[in-house]
């Protein structure tokens, strides 16, 4: 058996792990639970990462009492160095069977390193949200990322949010919808199973899911492509926010990103991106106002989706830092779903 | 002996109890924690509350086995039918010798029976915010008081999440301060014993605490009071907030509520209404232009603070309910700290 690079994708409702060759093939992959330690506590965390990759080993054929090569990790939350390094303490404590080595990076990073060598802006929307611009000198800036209590503008959590909210607001007189609550009322009733706001309450503090509590954007997107108003309007400010997150990095992104045949490449990761055609008026219009308002050369810009977990921008992290190289098929691992050139 | 009445005040940082004889004089006070269970489950609001009566009958002089007549407690959280009667079930099973009945309303009903029989609006600032009208008829109309993942617009969680959420926007330049924010990150940093803004995510998950983050208001408080512009406006914000509450009830005020010496009387309840002078541009100004959108009777308003903990009120709705009245002395309780008087 040939050397063997594990990664790991975790994100706030569902992870990937995978098991790559040396080659860069992919040997197995598996499923499993959040696996953001924020959310779900270290232990829950590092358990889940463990059991995946041992499934991952036997669905390979491996023997799951050897440890791969090295294990590459791309965590949503996996930012603050103190909290990753105990992390990788303990899964080196507690599972020593499990890898040679350990690498954390964030799910930002991971899901770049996926698409490309050479940079880009990372745009993620999933249960969470966040930005990051990779510069082709491996430089990074940062914008979001810090979880439901401070930020995930643009996330699921964020858009389920904004349209309870509405719903209380209009309740309360305190600020006027700018559309009839009624779908986006008896939605929230049925997704939570409550007869009124007054049962929410449990749902927002004692059992609250930041997972499930996203999971209702779900129920927002097949209203907006049913035609509810308000529905719609949430999806087009979510677009913005998430436009804000690029504009938020423009001014620190080099020169070279902007003249690729794409133009600027922005990698798009998370489901909410698969409501793109109800966001895509918010999102386009922030970028052109940025545009006209000094970035003469922003002409152009794409949206890239993975074909690929980033779990395997995790695998090719951890392989290196482990010293090794995996030759990944960039062009294989993304897709180009939107693209717009400004006018001159 | 004759009768004792027990009264509750139970706030998101710290609560209050009183035993007040037939006669309404006050027995004896005591301090005690939060007991808003939904920040510090239904276990430690039963025992807290247990806790502080005990003391009280103690001090008083009384054979803490009695029970006294009736327990009236005023809490914040106390609004969920069916959460409110499993702490009575709790309490009443767990401590049969604290009370013969019992009583919850909420913090903003208690503070109103504390200061009236006639009705006004109550606007809590505290830990959390809420507001409530009560009409002379005995009918509410609430808005707010949903907790600080759905509202709690101008208290001091608010102040201290829009201060440092300002922080954060600013330093990932998604959204530029209206002011410095030099005071502001160095108060946290200190408040919060971080060096980063990625030292605050323990204290906004892991190690949330509701009633610490609120506390930062208070170093808030101090940087308005000696000038610096971002704490000012925090608190101009944190008045419009609080204002907006009040305009968002008018429509359902009943007209005797406008036309007494006060004008509408507005009873003002929590410690972030100390910070008065900070808040009352924001706050007038909204006031002034509902009335003038349309609100001619509105003509007058006076803002009131108690002198007495809302355990009293507490006290005498808990003593209603059991058959009893308590005779308090209305206008010992209040005193005016503001009034204005729109131009006709």
């Amino acid at each position: 058996m040939g050397a063997v690079y594990g990664g790991v994708e975790g994100g706030g409702t569902h992870s990937k792990a995978v098991l790559v060759s040396a080659e860069g093939h992919i040997l197995a992959e598996t499923d499993g639970p959040c696996t953001n330690h924020w959310l779900v506590g270290v232990d829950n965390c590092i358990n889940g990462i463990n059991d995946m990759v041992q499934r991952a080993k036997i669905k390979a054929g491996l023997d799951p009492d050897t440890p791969v090569c090295s294990l590459g990790m791309s965590l949503s939350g996996g930012e603050q160095k103190a909290a990753i390094q105990k992390l990788i303490d303990d899964m080196r404590e507690r599972y020593p069977k499990l890898s040679q080595s350990y690498f954390i990076t964030t799910d930002a990073i991971g899901a770049m390193a996926t698409a490309s060598d050479y940079g880009g802006i990372v745009v993620i929307s999933g249960t969470g949200s966040n930005c990051k611009l990779v510069n082709p000198d491996g430089t990074q800036v940062g914008c979001g990322g810090w979880g439901h209590m401070m930020g995930d503008e643009g996330s699921a959590y964020w858009i389920s949010h904004l349209a309870i909210k509405t719903v209380f607001d209009a309740r309360d007189n305190l600020v006027t919808s700018p559309h009839d609550i009624t779908y986006v009322k008896k939605a929230m009733e049925e997704y939570f199973q409550v007869s009124d706001l007054m049962g929410m309450l449990p749902h927002l503090y004692r059992n609250f899911q930041k997972s499930h509590f996203a999971g209702f954007c779900r129920k927002l997107a097949e209203g907006g492509d049913a035609g509810d108003a308000l529905c719609q309007h949430v999806f087009t400010e979510a677009g913005r926010a998430l436009g804000r997150h690029i504009v938020a990095v423009l001014p620190k992104v080099h020169q070279d990103l902007f003249s690729g045949e794409l133009g600027l490449p922005v990698l798009c990761v998370g489901s909410v991106w698969r409501s793109w055609e109800l966001m895509k008026s918010g999102f386009t219009q922030v970028l052109s106002e940025a545009q006209a308002h000094g970035y003469s050369h922003f002409q152009k810009y794409s949206l890239l989706t993975l074909r690929q977990s980033s779990a395997l921008g995790g695998a090719k992290m951890g392989a290196q830092n482990a010293g090794a190289s995996l030759p990944l098929d960039y062009s294989a691992n993304v897709n180009m779903f939107f693209s717009h050139t400004f006018n001159q």
